[in-house]
């Protein structure tokens, strides 16, 4: 189905590398970008000096079937998101990620050159993000592709934003489009099937780079946080969006004891999300509240400091936080007042 | 056929409790032990303050079918040995483990009772450790049960061992006997088939618990690092013992550009590990090399520094580094000279 996953012309074992030989020839381009890192891959443990600073840490687990399909996920994409999700964690607390950690489980039916290409989509993101990949554990599996990533960074103590402090009269931003990679994972799904039954019929995914980009090759909101800095802004509580809008909100709103209004009308959808939420017979604000998979960040600012951004371009400001008493609503276009709902467990 | 692993009587789907509502449940028992633990489960991230000392981090992967058999393994003892298995990474670095992440992925199959019991093994870890859970990710599963931790932990900088600094003349220790871990897995898997071919066959597991013990529930050397400590001792340096000596022995030798000879009689193989071996046909010194799983500490100190702990009871005294042209050798009790030999990766 897709190009970049065309089986690769030669197949070598990785029986025939054994698991240190494996682990070698996937890291050995493995460069330390940040004088903390002491030590990395190649020994019990990896050695991080940390002076004054906290240390931030966030871990992921992917699991093939649930979280990716190989059919139309090319390797180096996924090790390239498997990488990003967990920074995205490191950005929603305010702090620079420096180091990761990856943990691959996989079957027999992988080659050295799909396990190569993973890593190249791991080792770009190291690169782009400046981070140092300090470790992991390679492992089998009878089944599926499991990835576990663990990000560590660094922020000033009075940096860190976490989710508990949001407070009454705070203005709610996201910073940016929200559905589009659930839109994304709709069109895949879609042209996955009609493979399956036809394998004569070319995938119709050009038209829609876009959305499948968004779902495929996401990125974590470094210039956010940098912005942040330059303005000497620290948001009241921040979450990144990873299970959706309304399931985000609600974790802040929980955590922080508080309410929240939303407003429909300012939650920014892309008008391609628009039209394909509606070509699948989808309300597009439904998909921008529970799609997932933004990676955009949700922050909270008390209205001065919500001044400095409100016209950032890429910043939206999409509600308020309210007493608790007042509960989560979600504003409708048509002024109907609605309760957010998280969604369920999806996968289970 | 384990009295831990009979079905609870009561089997709450984990649907019914959803994704936060199941790490709340397994988690709520968490406490911090550590001052420097700012902020455990609930964020994006954890958050770990830290001065001056390293931080040493270390990660592994447990896959059912490849690490567990869960026809055998009780769930609380999988879930204690897989935090173990990462505290021994931190203690083979002579740091002292503080905080703990854990992700599991799994599939519907299993019930809250079930992941309850696993939590309360990896709570009882954290409580014998002294370490703090601070965070993790809870994931679906379309097959097997996958639990993936990653260890965080502290030293001063003059205090880590790494695995490269051994030098010539250094005596080569462990702290306790090999092979047990690996025959208690022959024993299980014996008692597997008998109990597969006919069920009504009890399994005979009770006059080898030593054996089984080793392998089900195994312990990290935290007392060997206070040792260390006390006695003011700094190893050359360190692994433990995950893959076997012979493999262990060959990363040292390897990372630090040196031989090594190995003395068969030295090696610690504990009488039931002995007889078991021969009940299996094999041969007990190739158990004790090769086996694998013992989490005993391996580490090497030069002639001056051997002498405070040459009559420490359960030291035992292997071997020395050699220089690289020598070789990395055994000495068989017959005094036949044999090439140390890594195991490869047994699961691809």
């Amino acid at each position: 189905m897709n190009d970049e996953n065309k089986p690769s012309t030669t197949h070598t074992p990785i029986s025939s590398l054994g698991e240190f030989g494996l682990i070698e020839h996937l890291t050995k381009h493995a460069r330390h970008r940040h004088p903390e890192t002491i030590t990395g891959i190649g020994d019990d443990g990896a050695v991080i000096k940390n002076d004054e600073e906290l240390t931030v840490l966030s871990t992921d687990l992917l699991v093939e079937g649930i979280h990716f399909d190989l059919m139309y996920t090319p390797l180096k994409h996924l090790g390239y998101k498997s990488v990003i999700v967990n920074l995205s964690d490191i950005f929603a607390m305010n702090a620079t990620p420096k180091q990761v950690m990856v943990s691959i489980a996989l079957s027999n039916r992988f080659s050295v050159e799909a396990l190569t290409e993973l890593y190249e989509g791991i080792h770009q993101a190291c690169i782009n993000y400046n981070v140092d990949l300090i470790g992991g554990d390679t492992s089998s599996s009878k089944s599926g592709l499991v990835i576990s990533v663990t990000a560590i960074g660094t922020a000033a103590p009075e940096q860190v934003v976490y989710r508990n402090k949001a407070q009454e009269g705070d203005h709610i931003f996201v910073t940016g489009d929200l559905g589009a990679a659930y839109l994304g994972l709709q069109i895949l799904e879609r042209e996955k099937r009609i493979f399956l039954e036809n394998p004569n019929i070319q995938p119709e995914l050009a038209q829609h780079q876009y959305l499948v980009g968004r779902q495929l090759r996401p990125e974590a909101r470094q210039d956010i946080i940098s912005l942040f800095q330059q303005q000497n802004i620290v948001p009241n509580a921040m979450i990144d969006i990873s299970d959706g809008l309304s399931s985000d909100i609600l974790h802040i709103c929980k955590q922080s004891n508080v309410g929240c209004s939303i407003f429909e009308e300012n939650v920014p959808i892309h008008p391609e999300s628009y039209h394909m939420a509606l070509e699948f017979k989808l309300n597009p604000i439904t998909c921008a509240l529970s799609g997932g998979e933004d990676y955009e960040l949700l922050f909270t600012l008390p209205s001065e400091e919500a001044k400095k951004v409100q016209d950032t371009a890429g910043f939206f400001d999409i509600g308020k936080i309210t007493s608790i008493d007042k509960g989560t609503i979600l504003y409708g276009k048509n002024g109907r007042a609605d309760q957010l709902i998280a969604q369920g467990w999806k996968h289970l």
